[in-house]
């Protein structure tokens, strides 16, 4: 992977994450996370509305990009595909930059009952809008919510393995990958 | 079903959930809670701490009766018959109270971005439990993690069955029978 230099953008989100996990998420103020990128809280107000806008808008991006590669599907794809298809379009655009943040993230989410909450709801919307998505396929439920949970369960275990350091394989394979062996064991279940 | 006469503690619920829903959680006071339920502020206070446990107690019995179900099963039954252990176990403890809050909780989470933000991190927590449940049973993952997926996503499906006013069938079947259900659709997803 290339190496990777991180823009304004991206140094006020690790500077973020970061704090969260030293101090706590409410304690952290935006002057703090602009000092701790070296830049001026107006720079910040440039990038992000708010504190919360921080991560919020990366959760957004990644159900923008799950949603519409679920909709770009073939028409005769299954609903797995459907899902598989989505999975893959998402984990093309992820970054070496998403891969840094992974551990930070990870971190300050298990510091912090406020960004629990939060990556809890990430979870539902994320389900929710995939589920969306298959629905306009024509996909019914119970399938469609189903296979939404799968994706959401999918994409959790496979960025876990991209972001482990010893990976070497692409976020758009490994999801994918994740997406089958979870319909594998579905099979076994009973 | 026997005709249902409201506790206190029921009565404090309802008025909640009422006063949630026609004026927001925000805006809503523990005086205002006390009033409409006919009591006192002392009364409220000795059945709960605070204006967020109102709904949040409901939740933890949910949680312990689906993981006691779970630990309780067969040693030899399958992760999904376990999961049909623990809905069966927390269908058979939902009392007609249950069923009326029903309507008037959809009403009220439908109605509060604070609530939908609960109810988000309870359908989260309830997975967790459950998959901590079955790991401790020795399932592993991902089998553990996606047959409590399967768990939370039937009960809400039964659950809404339960209380649609026609209704005249018990949770303890309807969950375990919404789980199968699922189930099979995974088997339809490719």
């Amino acid at each position: 992977m290339p190496r990777w230099r991180p823009d304004a953008r991206e140094r006020l989100v690790l500077a973020a994450l970061d704090l969260f996990t030293e101090q706590g998420y409410d304690n952290t103020t935006v002057a703090q996370i602009a000092e701790r990128a070296g830049l001026t809280k107006s720079t910040f107000f440039r990038h992000f509305p708010d504190k919360r806008d921080v991560l919020a808008a990366g959760q957004g991006t990644l159900s923008r990009l799950l949603t519409e590669g679920i909709a770009a599907a073939p028409a005769d794809a299954t609903p797995l595909a459907a899902v598989a298809a989505g999975l893959e379009a998402a984990g093309r655009a992820m970054t070496s930059f998403n891969r840094e943040l992974a551990p930070r993230l990870g971190a300050a989410i298990a510091a912090s009952t406020e960004l629990q909450e939060r990556d809890a709801l990430k979870q539902v919307g994320l389900a929710a809008a995939m589920a969306e998505a298959l629905r306009t396929r024509g996909v019914p439920d119970p399938a469609a919510g189903l296979a939404a949970e799968l994706g959401v369960l999918a994409f959790k275990t496979a960025y876990a393995r991209w972001s482990a350091p010893d990976n070497e394989l692409e976020l758009g394979e490994l999801a994918p990958a994740a997406l089958r062996e979870l319909h594998a064991a579905s099979a076994e279940l009973t």
